[in-house]
């Protein structure tokens, strides 16, 4: 590299930029599969696909960020040569719709109900496993101030998740409503009914603490409401300044958790007393259980969960997160529930950045490459289907024989492909056919052309016989063998399926 | 607007950058079906998926640009924060594969065989009908250096045309070989073979030519060979400088083409007679002619054309085109030829970029959107699927019931929702049923509860008196009527199945 530098200009590097990856074969085929079952149940609700593009201007997508207390968290932008107009790529599919609600709201049905699927982009430090280009998958109702729509999409996210595979008892769907959490901070004193604006700082510091109650704990989450706390690194991260005894509300607050949904509500009821909001959001709250539960998702599946909140600052009622709970072995070797896969939740407000008026949407974002993680770990990530059949070269004036034979295994539906590399070595065509995990070899030399036969090579079989088949096994059913070539196709078949196992 | 801005920051525009676009509801559903299709194609000839990130850093892409005489073209690049290296979106999807082949080439199999499908970006002036965000869908087999390889990717492309629905007859394949053109420019003392990079600047001058010959006709193209060409709005664009002499021969080879594949290759022939490359290229175009006859893709499908040479730099051996052959009207209400669809070629010499050693590669790359608005022009764009079922809500405290409904119909498979706008209108609710195209609605008031029956509104047959149905037809069947409510699954299922027709 150094000499190279010297003599002429240096070789590109052939390098993914840092934080972003390649995806090849099956977990490109996983992740497909993963996006058409989610858009059919989406589908199935009444949700109709939407895709805009990649880009919008910065405007546009606005300071809508979770992480916002940390430094360099961001989009990719860049500026326009003619006019100056910054771009930037989406970080996420909500701002991007809240921008077609605007400007197609001549157009667009009321309700607008759209799914959306695709990557987002986030200017974030990458670390282990954490990249900056992710898939999402939501769907969003517009314009509908109804909860019925809230408890929809609840109930949709817990048959999506299991639609891909992920049973009963491995997930719980947590609704919570932010709502409540303004009236329980009303009755602390943090904020002023009368000046909703007036503690937005505080209030956001707390929103992130009671965020980050999983990783932090209660006393990490007391710190962050009271003076502040500093991590392992030293770094310290300014808190909300309450009062212990407004710490110990919003606490509280957190462990209003009980038994059921409607034991959950009544504790709520008890905390957010005098504060019309609080009292309207537990409405809320008893409302989307009544329904789910009319429809029977019982708290197996969906449940009241008072230390919910998301981080982001946007939300304006319910707010739900679906967790994975089963334990997983993390980079450490220690056990740890797998977490949060989805959330959601009603954000008024976003549609009116652009027109002024105030549009009522609620929805769910689905994190499909943490999904497919999950599923990975618990061993159900798409078995690897074989490679093609492969259709070894022994004589290269011959290739057109061979590309018939492939031709016509594709022809009955069969994948199939003529071996393309230089045919000189016949062992790096069977070296080739097993990286491929190409299920079967036809061979045809002069010698067999001659005598109108093809050789078969059970490459399944083969493999099974290296490693433990008995000998009477390889006996009975030797992996290599003569068919006539006009039963290639039909023999490739019936290997295919199964028929010699 | 003027008014907001002076009071308060001003909204931001509810708008998509220019040049970018949004896809709704059947235009996506649409494009997501051809792009399953052709992968299907992909995958049965053996090419495994590639999924890579959107993002390269510009050094990985290279200036590959297929437009470089003019200013703008390029890319949308930004520069990281913390290192100051350059980031780029992709242009293509080649120029990742080629970084890949090079980044993974330990892990690889060879050849490699991959399909990729996704957005490119284009920083372009945008203008009607091209947008800087366009679909591409591309098969490539790296480390194949047997034209059989390009022959496959012919053929192949010519059955990804009929199997998204481009009858044979409507689209024509054209094969060219980069060495030929080569071979020509030799004969014609254009080119040096001692010395490649000699003339490398003419070469790219008359490649551009060539490829213009459409749009220009043989006049303009002479004069780009020539001194230059002034075009309708006054510009300039510089010429190759060639003598009449060696623009005659240019112009010869352009014009080589025969009945046959063979006598266009005889006459080739004579062309380059004496030029080494340009015979090596005749040859390879006879093998791909002798392959691809062997597998009946004769002439009604893929020729041999000699002025195909597509205008990109990198490709050099075998190029293709595949033009669709029907005519459409254009934007001025004259017909004219739909044009090219997909192209491709080898390019034994972008892996070599990173690594310093060559590595034969052939691909092709369909361009879907093209392929979509040709089908739409030709009447077979898919006719818009039905909207989901629509249960509306005669009493917003019945929510449950109604949810209900429409979870039961979902049971059986069926796309249904309930309407979550405000009810207080229910013209509103039959107005959103028609903009969402539903084919049924579902009504239960009160009276129907207390009955156990619902009212089945059949909208399709509605419609259809609403145009011309007779009154019989109309007595007969009656586009709304009551059921019991055990029987609503049933009777909506027979509504679509066209039971009312």
């Amino acid at each position: 590299m150094a000499k190279d530098k010297a003599k002429k200009p240096r070789r590109p590097r052939a390098e993914t930029p840092k934080g972003f990856r390649d995806y090849f074969g099956a977990e490109v085929s996983a992740r497909n599969a993963m996006l058409a079952t989610i858009a059919e149940v989406y589908h199935r609700y009444g949700f109709d696909p939407l895709e805009t593009a990649a880009v919008e201007t910065l405007e546009a997508l606005g300071k809508y960020l979770p992480d916002v207390d940390r430094p360099h968290a961001g989009v990719f932008a860049w500026q326009e040569e003619d006019d100056g107009d910054w771009l930037a790529l989406r970080y996420d599919l909500t701002a991007p719709l809240a921008r077609v609600a605007a400007q197609h709201r001549q157009e667009l049905p009321t309700p607008y109900r759209r799914y959306a699927m695709g990557p987002v982009w986030r200017n974030e430090k990458p670390g282990p496993g954490r990249f900056r280009q992710f898939y999402q998958c939501d769907a969003d109702t517009v314009g509908a101030p109804s909860v019925a729509a809230d408890a929809e999409i609840c109930a949709m996210l817990a048959e999506t998740l299991e639609a891909v595979g992920i049973p009963r008892g491995d997930y719980i769907v947590r609704v919570n409503n932010r709502k409540v959490l303004n009236g329980v901070m009303e009755v602390a004193g943090i904020l002023d009914p009368a000046d909703q604006d007036r503690f937005e700082h505080e209030r956001g510091i707390v929103l992130r603490a009671i965020d980050k109650l999983d990783r932090l704990g209660e006393d990490g989450v007391r710190a962050l409401l009271g003076a502040g706390r500093k991590d392992e690194s030293g770094d310290f991260t300014e808190g909300a300044q309450l009062s212990d005894g407004q710490a110990e509300i919003v606490m509280g607050f957190m462990a209003a958790g009980r038994e059921t949904g409607a034991a959950t509500c009544a504790r709520l009821r008890e905390l957010v007393q005098g504060a019309e909001t609080g009292e309207t959001g537990v409405q809320e709250l008893e409302t989307i259980a009544a329904l789910l539960d009319a429809q029977g998702f019982g708290p197996d599946r969906i449940v009241i969960d008072p230390s919910v909140v998301r981080g982001l600052g946007y939300y304006t009622g319910p707010v739900f997160e679906a967790e994975l709970t089963f334990e997983i072995t993390d980079e450490k070797g220690r056990p740890r529930q797998f977490g949060s896969v989805a959330g959601g939740g009603r954000y008024d407000d976003l549609v009116k950045r652009f027109t002024g008026q105030a549009v009522p949407a609620t929805g769910v974002s689905v994190g499909v490459d943490r999904l497919l993680a999950a599923l990975h770990a618990r061993g159900r990530g798409g078995a690897e289907a074989h490679g093609p059949v492969v259709v070894t070269v022994m004589d290269r004036d011959r290739m057109a024989d061979y590309q018939a034979m492939a031709a016509e295994l594709r022809g009955a539906g069969i994948r199939a492909e003529v071996y393309l590399g230089n045919p000189k070595n016949f062992g790096n065509q069977m070296k080739y056919a097993d990286r491929r995990a190409a299920p079967v070899a036809v061979i045809q030399g002069e010698d067999e052309r001659a005598r109108g036969v093809v050789q078969v090579k059970d490459l399944v079989l083969g493999a099974r016989i290296a490693e433990d088949a008995t000998l009477e096994e390889w006996k009975a059913r030797p992996a290599q063998y003569e068919v006539a070539r006009g039963d290639l196709v039909a023999e490739v078949r019936r290997i295919l399926a199964g028929g010699t196992g």
